[in-house]
């Protein structure tokens, strides 16, 4: 079945009542980092603004739970809190039904009516789940992606500490299905202790055996990157053989390590600050038009934040942004499935079997050749 | 790699201690159902008892928390509680180590030394495991079992909640790796709703959704059995013409299917007692050499109860019984990895991944064909 | 804050279209155990049958998944598929909207605004979800049905696996606040353990330390207990001197312990039939006005099939049934959250802080005497 | 029962093969943050350095996975490997047992027989482990701490999602129990969203009733606690009238906000580099003698690396840290048990339980006076 892009409608905002809507109202700020009172809030939806009698503007870009400001060359932008400064225009109002001159569109695209129908199942989805459907649309999804959309993958650790899902993730990236990630300190740190050592925390990625004085291997992993000084040079020197990493590096795919309060070294790559990460993690989400979040709670809910439910594209034409999260605990999946989004999916398994899968589905697709 | 058993290596009861240890004690029942103070019970290991002065004898089969009744031609036999009779001799003596005329055999398989090591892990098993080896050794085995063992799967509902696990676990079937399978009455209620209506509970096993009045097809499913009288009468008289069932009857394979208070119908193959289906389900279980439980709790420690950690073949000859767990939590296999047994795995993961996984690993290994 | 009940509001079922509803048809069976085709299922909803020109008759009690059978007196029974005999009159139609004679009446009860409100985030209940105003509603509820109520408690055997709670349940039965117990094979068995032994599994249910042959403590329960015939013999003859099933017997409280695949034993007052258990258990859930199930999904679930959304009272009241599930698995409460009741709900926690937290509460309320 | 801490027992290092054993060799760092082959990384347990012929030198303090720095003036520190600077001298050696002149002394204390044997079980903690007693020690020992040491709470958000844990966590504070606080911008949020609003991300935390635009009520939180500048100025002009950071500002109990990928805002007092947060959260975990964490598994092993098994008092002496986790998922809390030290604890439970049942408990211990 050959993927295609549900239809965008835009909203009738050139009929009543948005014809009666005032303009949405700029408030100039005074003080850094603080929005004036009923300033409005962003979500994932698109979003209209009145900017002049008639004039319903679609937000470029959008993401949770920022604000929206109104550049000097009459551009919309959505800025965090912590961006604003004195003297930036802020939109404000809290109706999102247009009498603000604001206009949440919640209902955009028409999804398939199989698509629409099945989410009415959605509410609840559980270990017993059918997701048989679920990996052959994302197999289309992906193909499509490879080529015509940007693919950006969210990584938490397992991922690196099985062989064959470390080896079937390099390879999603070797063959064009990974446009950039978003991982942690951890995720490269047992990565790169896997091609050191074979190890993930001590233990070998495939035969789970000990290794002797293991507790050292992520620590000389650490340490030998750092006294090279980079990631990069790891892999350009020959350190680091294998991997995800290596594989990213090599193929120029972008990514953005973000440090936490767990990390151990941190590797040089990482990005302490945790807001100066969030700005580089949202430039990569910004570009996405899918997303897939594997057994990270923290980095995937960071994510799904960032990410708005569609994209403006060339011509003004606007597409859906496809959110997966795939994770064991129901707890941690449903957390993502409030965005409500129609298209946001989740798939209760263990991300090892899920991207080795999901290589090997893909491959199949390509007639085994990659 | 080449599968092969491990040897097995019998106690050094013409020894010493043993030499000076007594014969095992039994007494004679009065009372039918109890049995007598300071009885022995037994447990999944191997169990010599010292019969007369020097003469050691192996429990042919055992089980958890049962006891050793000498038969009248002097065989030993492993009871429930509730098949004692009045007059029964049952062996008494609570040390395991010989002194009472009884010695618990626990580590009498040399397992390679990597599985050894690898198995100090395995006291933590979590969904960060990795799993690789697990796979590939399961492919070994089975593909040894199909031919010299004897595959026991137990089953929960989730399996054929969806599509693509339905179908390969039916394929597993009609290839020869399944001698048997222990479920309840949902599986096949479920599996034969998929037949009729391509539904599991009234959602479409594939596509999800929601079948008209979907809420009847279960009901419907097991009302035209019943009218039938038997879910073999629905295979052969081409009512159910997929799924689980009727490849386990069109191969001739036994199952049992253990009723519960939680149970529409029943359909007519269920068994509604307890204890009658334990019975039936523990003469499946004394066959089995690998036994591979899916998602479900409540048959997997029930049949985990029943098999032995090893099995005694023609020739004397001892093996061990294989026993893997699949489930979702780290509860469910964390109860079953009590068994303390090298050959007791746990595997974290959705059991359809699983399914289609091994479906496909196995069938690989025999170029394709099947 | 006096608890009282929601009033009950009956359907408008003497208008049009009602007026020109057909009444019910009622198809006569021939083979026993089977329905009809089109025969109604019944749910766990106030349910109107079209008995004749205007008379719509409301089920004196229902359950899940069951059919409508007319008695030679004319009165509506609803009967499990496996009790249809030949000549039973089964009521046929499947809208529920009344045009075949037959209304299911799913709003039926006026919450109070704030409970409706609630109830609309129960959709995703989370081990986050704030549970205060639960505990405190729970107390004014309980103190309503111990005096005007009937209160049947189901039990997974967590609850005597720690002193505090095996306890505090033991006091609840004392107080009066348990009417009917729900439970199996494993719950008695350790009870009885922890009387004789102080031990659940060999485990001191206090300090936790592993008594010295432990794993024979239970097994040695169960043998003490069939030697003398019954639990209540156990209790009468002072050999089961503390604990819920002492508590129980001396109360006077029914209880049915159903059993199942996984028992040892088992204990004499042990229904071992699953489809007699069901019965036993339906005799006491069609007596509940309220239901507590504590970590136990089989037999939550179970129950939560036999237990209808109302009650009818003597003078043709109507009251509603309060389901609550108490559990650490999101997974678990879910399944039975789909009840899709006002009255139902969930409570994530561990039981033994529940357990022993109601207590207290109820303790308090009463002036901490008791 | 009066709470005694358990007896410090020092190696016998002045004994063979002791006395054979190299001083221990420091090598000169000539990179900035990278450490020398063949460096030692610390553990949690108490740790001797041999520094000069039969001097061997306990560390005063220590944490995970960190380096051994020798000072100008001859003590020991232990840094990470990020604040190595050029010049440092580090120790180097990998064997435990002294023979590289390092002697890791695994087995400090001896705790009473009974918590010795019980440990014997915490393997596996589950959900249906008895915690009974795990309470009453916890009030004994939080008991003493209130005045003898410095008890540290580890917070995750949920804890101000429930009023009446909230309000048990406050009072807990205001009562002596809290010495310091480790948590993340969203626990200081919803706080004080919880005081301004009544609700914690839109919800009542009481009646779970949802506010009118309650989406916004977080974000006005954090804007008017930015309008003035801090949560502490929001507290002293009355803004903040109740709650978690309100008692810990008028008490003076220091605590260290660490910044997140995930977070909105963020508040003013929260550290947004994660490295800095490290090092604060580090300068309080330092002081700690026992610390408690809820809830948030990536705070708590956070905590978990930073905080020693022992800690050296006034006089030399020595005292066990006490480490308790607290969560509702085996994962999480089993993820801490690796510390593998007698003093470390899980109880699995909801925490909203845990800290009403903890408070009530302590509470009553002082007469019901506080």
């Amino acid at each position: 079945m050959a993927f295609s892009l549900p239809p965008y409608h835009p909203p009738h905002s050139n009929q009543p009542p948005f014809l009666a809507a005032p303009p949405v109202a700029f408030k100039r700020l005074t003080q850094p980092g603080v929005a004036p009172e009923n300033y409005h809030a962003t979500s994932i939806y698109p979003e209209y603004h009145h900017i002049k009698k008639g004039e319903w503007r679609l937000l470029k870009e959008t993401r949770m739970d920022c604000v929206v400001v109104r550049e000097r060359d009459g551009s919309l932008s959505v800025k965090e809190f912590r961006h604003l400064k004195p003297g930036d225009l802020v939109a404000c109002g809290r109706q999102e039904n247009g009498e603000d001159g604001i206009l949440v569109h919640t209902d955009a695209f028409s999804f398939q009516e199989d698509a629409s129908q099945k989410f009415a199942f959605r509410t609840r989805i559980t270990r017993e789940t059918s997701f048989s459907i679920d990996y052959d649309q994302l197999y289309d999804l992906l193909s499509h992606e490879r080529k015509h959309g940007f693919i950006v993958w969210v990584l938490g650790p397992a991922v690196v500490f099985d062989r064959d899902a470390r080896d079937a993730f390099a390879a999603l990236v070797e063959n064009g299905y990974v446009h950039g990630m978003l991982a942690g300190n951890a995720l490269a740190v047992h990565d790169v202790e896997a091609a050191l050592f074979k190890t993930a925390l001590g233990q070998e990625i495939y035969s789970k055996r000990a290794a002797p004085l293991g507790h050292y291997n992520h620590l000389d992993a650490i340490n030998r990157i750092r006294t090279l000084g980079s990631i990069e040079k790891g892999v350009n020197e020959g350190l680091v053989k294998n991997g995800i990493m290596r594989a990213l590096i090599l193929n120029g795919v972008p990514c953005v390590l973000a440090g936490s309060i767990r990390d151990d070294g941190p590797l040089p790559e990482v990005v302490g600050d945790a807001y100066l990460a969030q700005d580089r993690m949202r430039d990569l989400a910004r570009r996405a038009t899918t997303v897939i979040a594997l057994a990270t709670q923290l980095h995937a809910i960071a994510t799904g934040n960032m990410v708005p439910s569609y994209k403006v594209l060339g011509g003004n034409r606007v597409r859906p942004v496809y959110f997966f999260t795939v994770d064991m605990s129901e707890f941690a999946v449903n957390k993502l499935a409030n965005r409500g989004s129609l298209a946001a999916r989740s798939i209760l398994t263990n991300v090892q079997d899920f991207v080795v899968t999901v290589a090997r589905g893909l491959r199949k697709r390509r007639g085994g050749v990659w």
